[in-house]
């Protein structure tokens, strides 16, 4: 009997982290199901997020890039206030923080 | 011929930004359409950011409620050091600043 319950532990388990208390922070199974169907889309949304910022920043340098050599400005800062008036008004001031890492992103290696 | 230079400059400017030096940071109007383009796909994704953002922080708000709701935990921090580590590798630097602004927002009020 013990090394049924050794051996089930042992399946669940898989990996250190089979443990639903340590991978759901709850031993309830209702629960545990439930945030582990929510992170699923979490998960889907940082690999868009992560998609996105890495097209974003490209297409930001692109712009750049072109006005320069168009003997333009390197930065037109009445867009990035736009940007980050933008980002404030949708989220508050986690929106400032987003849209200052994604101004300096855009700006690429200086 | 003045008069006509005189109206043609008042269409394209609108509104004070009209100005194509203000607005693209270039006089040079294949460069100032180009840069015109990228921005127009920029705008797109950032407000598909926001609303991933919001998402996310409602999904993740979700997901600690749950959990305490159940007797567990209020945060799993495995969970949170597997997401830095995920935007960390893909976006360096910029994507640890990013992970830990989500994982903020995604903790909720206090």
């Amino acid at each position: 009997m013990m090394t049924d319950v050794v051996e089930q532990s042992g399946e669940t388990a898989g990996t250190a982290d089979g443990n639903p208390v340590a991978r759901f922070g709850t031993e309830e199974p209702v629960a545990a199901a439930r945030i582990a169907e929510i992170r699923e889309r979490i998960d889907e949304i940082d690999r868009t997020l992560i998609q996105l910022w890495q097209e974003r920043a490209e297409l930001s340098q692109e712009v750049g890039a072109t006005r320069m050599a168009s003997g333009g400005t390197r930065l037109v800062l009445a867009r990035e206030r736009e940007i980050l008036e933008r980002f404030r008004q949708a989220l508050g001031a986690d929106g400032t923080q987003l849209a200052l890492l994604l101004l300096r992103a855009g700006r690429g290696p200086l």
